[in-house]
């Protein structure tokens, strides 16, 4: 956070800002998203972008990190409501089948931040902290480890299933949660 | 393709040009990909670009396209070569934790592609295809229910590792695929 603050008679302009910029980077990318055109899109003058930001760098970075903090928000909640293990297994199945992929947006905000992540390691953090925060969500109905494996599961089915041209079967979320779930914690291998 | 054809004195010039466009793509991003940049980093006149292509989209897409084929044909060798399961489980252990993150431009291209299909659905034609190749190369060794887990598995578990800011324990992986492939292959469920 920098030390300047929002003027007294427009205390949201900051967070509009960024909204903006998430709506901006949803619709162009983040190669397109100038403050210009984010200034537009939050009905700021242009200067109130860089009064509220060092630089463009800091706007995507607390942008980013607005949306990440959005996403685990709910994702917390789902988990949280799941009173048992079966609970915690339908909230589960529950976001990769209807909650994560609902809003197209989000799939294309995510991307946005991972080709960043994939190329810039200053962006890791953010990756880093969402997956703490979902890992963390998780160990409030398995162990750790299987947490993890939750977790790459939700990653890897969520997109699998977006980037397809093809339906897929909800009973292969419901099995592949019953695989990773079902098993003792650390068992033996042979 | 189109019906276009490489001038006798320049053969590989088609392909140069396709590999050039990843180069800059994992430099600059799609956004930054002009055909000027790209002309020059495949040391070609910016015509011979007009003549090989009818349109920015057409190399894009044929330069992910050879991208995709490129990951894909290593995936397969690897699965090709397994003996048995056990060698199978083996070799995704190894796509995972050694052979999919080991070039960083690879990591970049891929989120580039999932960003213009998270974008545009004409892009899931290609990450369907190549879904579906990994598929069939898993379905080698596992049934075709299982092999689609194990692909989701891969997908999850090669970007949670790769955008991390922690190393990840090679265990959590053997273990992972342990729990995706020796379970029967369509277990009731109680």
């Amino acid at each position: 956070m920098t030390e300047r603050r929002a003027r007294r008679h427009d205390p949201d302009r900051r967070e509009r800002i960024l909204d903006a910029c998430l709506q901006v980077i949803g619709e162009v990318g983040v190669a397109g998203a100038s403050t210009r055109r984010i200034a537009a899109a939050a009905d700021v003058p242009l200067g109130s972008i860089t009064y509220h930001f060092s630089d463009v760098d800091e706007l995507l970075r607390e942008s980013f990190e607005r949306f990440t903090h959005r996403v685990s928000d709910r994702f917390e909640v789902h988990l949280a409501r799941a009173a048992d293990i079966d609970e915690a297994r339908e909230a589960v199945v529950h976001l990769i089948a209807v909650d994560l992929p609902a809003d197209p947006d989000e799939l294309v905000l995510t991307h946005e931040l991972y080709t960043l992540a994939a190329r810039d390691p200053g962006y890791r953090r953010l990756t880093h902290e969402w997956m703490a925060r979902s890992r963390r969500a998780l160990e409030r109905h398995f162990d750790p480890g299987t947490a993890r494996l939750v977790d790459a599961l939700i990653e890897g089915l969520t997109i699998h299933r977006a980037l397809d041209t093809e339906p897929h079967d909800l009973d292969e979320v419901v099995r592949a949660v019953d695989l990773i779930t079902r098993a003792p914690a650390q068992p033996e291998r042979d």
